[in-house]
């Protein structure tokens, strides 16, 4: 525990039932000292005000209908599911309204909302009729983690019209819904409540949060330290777990920006009732690189890498990174390029941080993101892997290359050892799948997880990185896959030569696989030349497949494509491979070609080059898939059928313009020739290539970290 | 000959020599009496400013290079070719900067360009060393079209440049250089010159500008009636034959585009200097109308319905349409709603015209495009055929359906008769493959059109049409073709109901096929429905395959998909079907049923009815493909396997949303229910389909075109 965690604790005790006799409302995300100017700003700022207005109605439709409150009855979608959901919303909704407003119309139906729920939750059974399980049901809804969403989402709106709810009233509400409520989540739910998690930070924040608006330390002090305020689990606890030093949750970017919300919604209301605890400072502002990291894991484009489990499409203008770059940007002094990413957004929370964020923006002080090039070490010493991210150019026009380097990331983790994403010009080129999943289409598997997820989406194949004798690392076995993680060896994040090298072990026994990637600038060309070196080494032979997963058309090669004509086979039975089709099979005898792609305008050739003579396959996904579950995919495979150790070294140079509407079409053709492997060994990797027919060597150098990459002329 | 053209060519013979003698210059895009305003607009309105900094960047770069002229060597895209073709648009650039600038620099090059090419012009043979005839040879470059193209621009920069160039200089490039290139294309390319196609318009207009620059009504008469100047051919006949009466050029829209600038630059020209030949009246104003159907032929994205031989994702943004827009709007009367079109082209012709379109742009005169629903008759009488074309909604989110009832049109025409292309929420929804080209990338069969062209994307089974016994309309026979064309049944282009019907009974032979294709609105729906009913009827049995390609998922069916899963067959041998992987064949032993598709975050349900039991049969395009030449395409097939007669109904609905940043999906479920085929005779055909429980039928009556379809409740 360092001093400042000390110090923190500390504090929390002697000084939280001092500060809680200047009890005011609201005090979370909207402030009784920041409300003038909020109204005023809702008024001002086009983007506040859009924001504002976008709440309003939402109020507006809540107070024109009829309060409805059922008896809790369904699962998730089911009627009784999406009025509890829609309840809570309306409630927040109307807190706001009524804040801005004034108008008490909004305060009365916050009112009977909640007398209406605090009439009858005692009378709700502690089991709720289709919970699977006793231990994680909710009351209100089929699971625990639903209701502590309500609770969130309702004590805000009971903050915001506090002021307009009779004292009598407020007593039922306090005593006969909020107190049940909390028992029910510290006591019923412990097991959640306690759980290092993001479920339990949900809890943490539904019961800190309760606790702060109705002026009950003790339910503060388990918020922050557990039921048994012993600090083992609570929110400090999950602070100090969940994240990385960097700030990256171990499920991956997609899942970060979920877990991010309970986090920072709870933190504003620590930081409103007790300042003194530097919750932004804490474990080196844990909190605030959250939030960047997350940001840091998106294309430019604002799409999270789709690395593990992940719905593609998803970008950083999701609801959850709108509270995080308006605290960020307000509170944890964010600088002005996240005013961009507010841009981008096209909306603001409602409350003070939303005010800043909106004013700022009108005053034209937004700066384009800084994307930067960055290692996010995982784990929770920061040591566990990481994802290597290397970018070029203007957010306009960026190359990305991202070296997945972390640890299995727990039941959403993909068997993806050193794989690597890359994006240009605003698209991907050798793009990640995803997650097998059609989210919230009930004739898809009820919108849930699709047996391909398993099947097919988590796969080594399915990753654009080493699959051995076609199998998967650690066979897909989880728990196997747990225990290790990939180790940095080098990360190189500016100059002209950016690379990023990691080393894995374990994923398959008895090989070690290493590797090497960069971005490397040449005076020849506008763009950075994606540079791959991927070394494999065993005692004894196996089969190495190196799949690049790519989108759009291959428009010409080294050697002649010849796909199959009149019939198609699975390219395997197992581990991803028998959702394959195998277009095409090839032999290149001189171990090195060339494949180029035509992608989104632009072209991508890739110059391989392996030493001996290799394979090259070319497949499409849609093989043993019965339903149709499958999105189109296509890659080429570098294939070496057996070897002890192998080396796959590939050059991909971004080039071209295709202007469909002039027709005209320049450069469809590399610049770059020749590239030929020259020295490979267990200290040395040294290949070599021509740039408009100037020589270039590259050397990796595996032991001399100082001098790791050169490029040589 | 109608009144007007008698009145035109009268006037012709007596006029144009005395409007000569006032001779002035510039007088074509750019004229002497709007310079000064012109001059003033490139200052003060950004589109103008912007368009001429581009023009000028280019001027700049050549005046900054040497002149090179070198003998004529090289086919399509080698260094002599491209060189040549360099020089004509740096000559037409110079003219431009020169006139709004008055720096001479850019008139001195042009002057030096123009005497090195009179100083060699009459030394290089007269067949082209790449020509492979004798008839269409060009002597600059390989074919004639391309030095027609090069005098257009010529002349052009030497009208811009004549104030500036010394007497004797332009005695020279008159003599030694326009002469001899009018006398080639008129003599040695006669029969180039007196073709009714679209590079005799080049032709007609390359001879009839320099007539007019260089005061040779001899010429101009050659350049409009042909060099026996009798009338049969030239401009005046091309204007007569190459469009309908409603401006529809029988190649399709994306040749329709490209055939239009020779015929408005020198429509221009002959406006300038002969205003009284009324030539934008011509034929009751055919040059306007073809630039709006130019327009009418787009989705409103702007690109060009892809019917025929067509590049996909070419727009009205293209170069030919800057010019048609800006013409339409300043000199022909188009409307308001033209300048939408300008603004998303993002330049204008810096000239006289684009002049008049900026200025209005910044005034705000913009209104949004005027989309309409339409029928484009096709053939010179306008009774060949046509185009129907329905819109439902705003640009922003239109329905748009096109029944492709023309005629063959020609060489680039596909077999397709009755075709139909659906869009909708800026995206195809059943599209139409275009043509099978890379263009311009020479890896792929030299930028030409690939053999794939022909063995997929011209035969039926490539687009959404009917299919009989697996072969294509006409035998894929493109003479047999050229003699029918399909017959107009009924148009009705607004209401509640819009509707078009026509017959084909010549593309297989004893089958009678009559497609009736409508966007129905009902009250319970914001968005239309759209209705197919397609009809074939036949002594004898046969298969009948109805195709619908869409873009997109299927994410639920009412059958069981149940795909091939270990291995794949092509689904045929000839007419494309050899193209085909067959994906899935379900037999729907009801006759009826739904697919639903995911498809740019909505939903496309395809609810179908064919009165007995029906095969479906799920097909991806890629088989047979031995070099990668085609694109990824996927179809729901309705299969009849025997009958003589078949009907298949169809009912689309266009509905809900996936939102993948909030992860919400609404309405995914269709609202109709019950489509069932209750009638189906020669006379009518009459189905009932249920929306939201309400039950509706749907009455097309072949033979009363006053009551044609009827919609009941």
């Amino acid at each position: 525990m360092n001093y400042l965690k000390k110090v923190v604790l500390v504090i929390f005790c002697i000084n939280f039932t001092l500060c809680a006799l200047a009890q005011k409302h609201p005090n979370i995300m909207v402030t009784r000292a920041g409300i003038e100017e909020l109204r005023k700003g809702c008024n001002d700022y086009q983007l506040l005000r859009d924001s504002y207005q976008e709440v309003k109605k939402e109020a507006d439709k809540a107070i024109a209908g009829p309060v409805s409150i059922p008896v809790p009855k369904d699962g998730g979608g089911g009627p009784s599911h999406e009025q509890h959901k829609r309840n809570y919303q309306n409630v927040l909704a109307c807190g706001i309204a009524y804040q801005i407003s004034g108008d008490v119309n909004y305060a009365n139906y916050i009112k009977e909302v909640l007398l209406g729920y605090a009439a009858q939750y005692e009378k709700w059974p502690l089991k709720h009729p289709k919970s699977k399980t006793s231990n994680q049901t909710g009351r209100i809804f089929w699971q625990i983690l639903n209701d502590c969403v309500w609770q969130v989402h309702m004590i805000q709106g009971y903050d915001l019209a506090f002021d307009a709810i009779p004292a009598g009233d407020r007593k039922i509400i306090e005593n006969k819904l909020f107190t049940p409520v909390v028992k029910f989540i510290t006591e019923n739910s412990a097991e959640t409540f306690n759980r290092i998690h993001n479920h339990g930070t949900w809890a943490a924040a539904a019961v800190g949060l309760t606790g702060y608006v109705l002026n009950r330390p003790e339910y503060v002090e388990m918020a922050l330290k557990g039921s048994d305020r012993k600090g083992k689990s609570g929110y400090f606890a999950q602070l100090d777990a969940l994240f990385s030093p960097d700030g990256y949750y171990t499920e991956g970017p997609y899942y970060q920006r979920y877990a991010i919300l309970p986090f920072v919604i709870f933190a504003k209301a620590i930081n409103q009732y007790q300042p003194e605890l530097h919750i932004y400072d804490y474990r080196n502002k844990v909190l605030e690189k959250a939030i960047n990291t997350s940001l840091q894991s998106t294309y430019s484009n604002g799409v999270f890498f789709p690395v593990n489990d992940a719905i593609k499409d998803k970008t950083f203008e999701s609801g959850e990174l709108v509270y995080g770059v308006d605290l960020a940007y307000s509170e944890m002094g964010g600088g002005a390029d996240l005013l961009d990413v507010a841009q981008k957004q096209g909306k603001v929370i409602v409350s003070d941080a939303g005010f800043k964020v909106a004013k700022d923006i009108a005053a034209g002080r937004a700066k384009p993101f800084n994307y930067r090039s960055m290692w996010i070490g995982d784990g929770n010493n920061g040591k566990e892997g990481g994802l290597g991210i290397l970018r070029s150019g203007s957010n306009k026009d960026q190359q990305c290359l991202v070296l997945k380097a972390a640890s299995q990331g727990m039941g959403h983790g993909h068997f993806d050892r050193l794989n690597i994403l890359y994006y240009d010009n605003g698209s991907e080129v050798f793009p990640d799948y995803g997650a097998a999943r059609f989210i919230n289409i009930e004739s898809k598997n009820d919108g849930e997880y699709l047996p391909e997820n398993k099947t097919w989406a988590k796969q080594t194949v399915a990753h654009n990185t080493l699959v051995v004798d076609q199998t998967s690392d650690f066979k897909a076995n989880l728990n196997e896959a747990q225990k290790y993680y990939p180790d940095l060896i080098c990360f190189q994040g500016s100059g002209d030569i950016q690379v990023v090298s990691a080393k894995e072990d374990k994923a398959y026994p008895g090989v070690s696989m290493t590797r090497t990637t960069a971005l490397v600038h040449v005076p020849e060309l506008a763009k950075a030349l994606m540079v791959d070196v991927f070394k494999a080494a065993s005692e004894v032979q196996h089969q190495y497949d190196l799949p690049f997963w790519y989108n759009g058309y291959i428009t010409d090669a080294s050697f002649r494509v010849n796909a199959f004509t009149g019939q198609l086979k699975a390219a395997g039975s197992n581990y991803g491979y028998q959702h394959l089709w195998l277009n095409s099979e090839n032999t290149v005898t001189e171990g090195a070609g060339y494949i180029t792609v035509m992608n989104n305008r632009r072209f991508y050739t890739t110059h391989f080059a392996g030493g001996t003579s290799l394979n090259v396959k070319l497949v499409s996904l849609g093989a043993n898939d019965p339903n149709f579950n499958l999105f189109n995919g296509k890659a080429f495979i570098l294939s070496q059928p057996k070897a002890a150790d192998q080396t796959f070294v590939s050059v991909t140079e971004s080039h071209g313009l295709v202007d469909p509407v002039a027709e005209t079409t320049t450069n469809a053709k590399s610049n770059i020739t020749g590239l030929k492997l020259v020295k490979d060994d267990e200290n040395q990797t040294r290949f070599s290539f021509q740039v408009k027919g100037k020589v270039y060597q590259i050397v990796v150098n595996y032991n001399d970290r100082k001098n790791f990459i050169q490029l040589l002329k």
